[in-house]
């Protein structure tokens, strides 16, 4: 674990209609002293106020997958997400160098699903494990998904540097600002901000050994007829079900025609991201993970 | 009451990502002996494909405030919704003609509001409000919610005839199809459609003489800046409860620094349409309503 955390990096906006984000930075730009603390530097920044204007999730690609390590030096390189990106690598990065700009980035986001309130971890260092660990014990009813992606390299904005998460709440509309998770995301960030505080301080009571995740096994898409458009939706059973744990014969899907498919697996699994509104182009309906106990 | 129905349409996608109503005309499609009755004609059609393959609430505006009578003969209306308006109109209408094409239309909407199943009604014909307390009956759960607009003259889709209405179901976000909602409404079709069965063949059992319904007051916007952004939104206290009955005193806003915004109208009034993600850009969090039991 390294010694001191400088400078940590809060962002919000990336997905412009995900307004949990999106208002906690307005927030912390009038009262900046919310994230202040004594031993390193916090910084804040909307991502993406060209979707955030237009209240989308991007206005030409996803923000969240632009931050491929040759995309950023590629001039060919050029709508709008891809030139923010660049942007965005500039100041928090540059991605894969020895020395960020940055040490620590938390990317906010929202989801329609039933996630509660969740950290979605992208890499292996120890850093950002020992941080999740101390959230849980912070916010018992905190979930840690491990996220093995849809893209070859992980390219969330939270890659720029090589520790670091995305906060997801739950359930959200898309374009909504609801008081409860704001408040609760808002408290989350300030646990993040205190472990840093503890660890430049060498206050930190413990090193944690160990953390319950899910992890990511697959990504299951809706049934879908040869357009593309769905033939089922997610069963009732699982909607508004955030982390359900599926056995074999329980229903799944449901059809337009009101026909349940089940799931077929013999492993047990976690459903999360359940019918989340942005997976849609994506192609996932919901991911299924296994429960771990994983050693830090 | 007309002695004859000759001709009913259901419309959905008028808000490309409101997905109840995309996902029924496609069932209907598949299998039109669904919404088929021996007596009258029933048509459904997608109203905005645009809007639809965009999932996005409308192209250039939106498409449930483009039916204004001079506009659909103004030749400077040239925006994508104000041609659709046009040919739907033409389709269905023509608006203020004696005799439309339809008799009936059935406007399916959602909404990230809890509002439960609920028709929403703009005209003061008889025929509509038979229809709706016949629902009622059928559908003990159902609202009905008398709307008095955002705008001089009524200019949903549904204003083309004289008689019909909006099926608004919610909370759903926006870009999401739930599957409980979306079978509750087409168990509502279906009624509105044995209702027009029975009024043809004269197997109504009465003539309704009263119904209870939620009359339009006025629309309250969320507390904002200068700038237009939100300083506040729903307290939780409303979230989720559409339909709340609001007392003076009672908590209508929090702050994002966590300060209460009371309601301080003397009268009690109840809300609904309680942040619906589509009002933001058109300024309102909710709409305040009285229950009045009206003679029909």
């Amino acid at each position: 674990m390294p010694k001191q955390i400088k400078k940590v990096a809060i962002t919000g906006g990336t997905h412009g209609n995900e307004l949990t984000g999106v208002y906690l930075i307005n927030k912390f730009k009038k009262n900046p002293t919310l994230v202040k603390r004594d031993s390193f530097e916090t910084i804040f920044m909307h991502t993406n106020v060209g979707a955030m204007h237009q209240c989308t999730r991007y206005v030409d690609k996803d923000l969240n997958r632009a931050f491929i390590k040759n995309d950023l030096c590629n001039s060919e390189k050029y709508t709008y997400e891809d030139i923010l990106a660049k942007n965005i690598n500039e100041k928090l990065g540059p991605k894969g160098a020895i020395k960020t700009n940055v040490d620590f980035i938390v990317d906010l986001h929202s989801t329609t699903s039933d996630m509660g309130l969740s950290l979605v971890i992208d890499n292996d260092n120890n850093l950002t494990w020992q941080v999740a660990a101390y959230l849980k014990e912070m916010v018992p009813n905190l979930h840690v998904f491990r996220w093995r992606g849809d893209t070859k390299e992980v390219s969330f904005v939270n890659s720029i540097t090589k520790e670091g998460f995305a906060i997801e709440v739950g359930p959200i509309p898309q374009g909504v600002l609801r008081a409860d998770l704001f408040f609760e995301t808002e408290k989350l960030i300030g646990h993040i901000l205190d472990f840093f505080e503890k660890l430049n301080t060498s206050k930190l009571e413990k090193r944690y050994k160990n953390i319950e995740i899910f992890d990511h096994i697959k990504l299951v898409d809706f049934p879908r007829g040869e357009d593309g458009e769905l033939n089922a939706t997610v069963h009732p059973n699982l909607q508004d079900n955030g982390y359900y744990k599926l056995s074999k014969g329980d229903p799944l899907f449901i059809t337009l025609d009101g026909e349940i498919i089940n799931y077929e697996e013999d492993e047990k699994m976690y459903a999360l991201f359940i019918n989340e509104a942005a997976y849609y182009e994506k192609g996932f309906a919901m991911c299924l993970t296994k429960k771990e106990n994983i050693k830090l």
